[in-house]
């Protein structure tokens, strides 16, 4: 990791910057991907799995049966935490529904606001060696809560054909409706187009490698929606003097974990703590699996020292990190400070990790500087708002002179005439 | 129009679908005005105003001067229906705030959702023939109430190189920051990318021609939020025997004189009134000043004669209409059966105008079916949600366990041991 002491703010645009990747060759193999799928249906999904996991599909829907035997290949210690974690997520996503809206703006003049599911929530969960089932609860709890009808899934079968016991489970006890075994840039066009088997999606969820990402944006060209624009993960941590070492090591690290791509960077205060830092990662770091992961992460990381907590986090609002750990003290002080970011932790005690399984916050978060612009998949994700008016004939007399004004201001006589015709009946 | 009586449920598909826009050579264009746009700044813009508007542009931002004169050249009448249309806008975009949410998850577990304003936003408003001061209230004031602090506004000049007065006035009553005299894709790219003049934007709304919407569209692939994917303008009319033609035909020719591509369906129970509508269409129409706009939007418009009123609601939501006029008696016992539409007019004294100049509501709507997955333009869609969590020294004694199974679960072990290690030291 690069160690820089106080970086000049005309720097700052270089430090924030992510980078760059080239898309090029990808869009063409990836819309060639969904001009088949739209054209072929099922038979696209075959061939395609055949040639990309070179996998000979015999079915693309997960059977009952497999899913209900799902549950026996799992410890009762792990079903048992994602039940507590699926708990911990519908009370936050629960929480999040609100009441319909209703405001008289004018009297008789009556606007409303009020909110409908999604109906139909395509998700995706990537396979590999990592069976990612917290994201199946990250996706589905809220989907459900919204009151969506209608969601499904589809996940890459692994060499054996099939998907990991863990994503059956979580898929099972969080209401999603049918799942399929197909991965790729063709399970997201299967999404977009729908096929004979897998039904159209109206909004496509869920994290992916490049083809997955680069179908997700085409599929918004397509006209379905996404959850977010997707890049690598991130964490930032703020840290003080007497923030402890290795929980900020352990926290890095856990971040640094998920690959070469991964950014780290740490804000702190002190320079002292910032070598101790370096010392618990290099004592951590040898004893973990994804040791070769980690170290490339951290390579193109970064430690700053700032001179107060402040400037860190107006670094962190430049940055606009997807997690931001505050191990600071009374951190609590600083979070009216914090104007971007995707997801806060705040203090000792609070690691990212209990963020990306179960302290019930949402782990789908911007990333790439999104969280200017974006929050993170929430119950409203998963939403539509409907405005609705109603307006009294008496209503009608106090307004209508109004629009009247404004439609001949704009031009619009119809416009206009709309309100002049009912006006003309009432007197 | 063409009359269809109670069309098979088979038939729908067709009956639902928009027509498709070829977007062939428009993309390149479009794309190129952003390579120059990018590249050259300033210069591109006044080069590609020369070429498209055939203007010499002196300046690109409209003087403080301009904007205060702009007030003087606007009727009395005129100011009060925008002061007042603004008032009401207000009130129910400043109703839709939410307060922060918090929820104690597990023992020692805290959760929040926090919200922040997006700091930059750009404001598109179309010049043309009819000056859309409108559509400046409803982007600007949710802007405004959502907290934004810099908000700024592109059209295009007119002939003589200025801004309509009326642009101008709204814009300066409701707290857009700067106004830049900028149209078409070049604007678009300037608030995407920034330039000398012109500040970049977090995320840009507005309507606009076909250049506009695929610059919104290559925009969001360049790293900038937009408010919603765009279409012709819409409006579904449900009515049973006892409305009154008048009325009906007089809604529907407000959205027809929108233009050639303006959709127009009236869903209704009685062939009588369907026939009363039409005459009244053919008398309304001809004191038109947009009569030839207006005919050629109705030659591609439809009468759906249904058994009852919830058949035609049954049809609405598979159209997913932008605004859903509800003439029928006692509307509001339908409201519940309504689940995809932008906005939704109750009752003979509701006309859409209401709606799109004064009762509150936002008149950026979900178009083309989008109504099935977004919601219009609301407060919400210049903010975002952070979530945030705090643990305690017990909290993470109860949550850690779940954590460490999890992560184990993925073979996330960094990830696992940012909780054991806090575990640990607790010990």
């Amino acid at each position: 990791m690069k160690v820089l002491i106080n970086p000049a703010k005309e720097n700052w645009t270089e430090l924030i910057s992510r980078p760059e990747f080239d898309a090029t060759g990808l869009e063409d193999s990836v819309k060639n991907t969904f001009r088949l799928v739209r054209s072929e249906g099922d038979k696209a999904l075959i061939s395609l799995t055949e040639k990309f996991d070179r996998l000979n599909l015999k079915k693309l829907e997960v059977e009952k049966a497999e899913i209900e035997e799902a549950s026996k290949k799992l410890s009762q210690n792990l079903k048992s935490a994602i039940m507590q974690a699926a708990e911990n997520i519908r009370k936050f996503h629960n929480a999040q529904l609100r009441d319909d809206l209703r405001v008289e703006t004018m009297p008789g003049v009556v606007c409303e606001r009020i909110h409908r599911p999604i109906p139909n929530i395509g998700l995706y969960i990537p396979g590999g060696t990592a069976p990612l089932f917290s994201t199946v609860l990250m996706l589905a709890i809220p989907a459900h809560e919204a009151g969506c009808k209608n969601i499904f899934l589809c996940s890459p079968p692994s060499a054996n054909g099939s998907i990991h016991p863990a994503i059956l489970f979580a898929a099972s006890v969080t209401g999603v409706n049918r799942i399929f075994n197909i991965g790729g840039a063709q399970a997201i066009a299967a999404m977009t187009f729908g096929t004979e088997t897998i039904p159209k999606a109206d909004k496509i969820f869920g994290p992916g490698n490049q083809y997955v990402t680069m179908a997700k944006m085409i599929a918004q060209q397509s006209g379905v929606a996404i959850d977010l624009p997707a890049g690598p993960s991130e964490v930032l941590v703020v840290a003080d003097a007497e923030a402890r070492p290795e929980f900020i090591a352990a926290d890095l690290l856990s971040q640094a974990e998920h690959g070469e791509d991964s950014q780290v960077i740490l804000c702190t205060t002190s320079e002292e703590l910032s070598k101790g830092v370096l010392r618990e990662i290099e004592r951590q770091l040898s004893a973990l699996p994804r040791i070769d992961k980690a170290s490339s992460a951290l390579r193109n990381s970064s430690i700053l020292i700032f001179p107060n907590v402040e400037t860190c986090l107006e670094f962190s609002n430049a940055y606009a990190p997807e997690h931001l750990i505050l191990q600071v003290e009374n951190p609590r002080q600083y979070v009216e400070k914090i104007t971007e970011a995707g997801s806060v932790f705040l203090g000792a005690y609070t690691p990212e990790s209990a963020g990306d399984y179960a302290s019930g916050t949402n782990h789908t978060l911007p990333t790439n500087g999104y969280a200017r612009m974006y929050g993170g998949v929430s119950t409203d994700s998963f939403l539509k708002y409907i405005t609705v008016q109603e307006i009294s004939k008496q209503g009608l007399i106090n307004i209508g002179p109004v629009v009247e004004q404004m439609a001949s201001g704009e031009s619009l006589d119809a416009h206009k005439n709309a309100v002049s015709i009912r006006l003309k009946s009432i007197q």
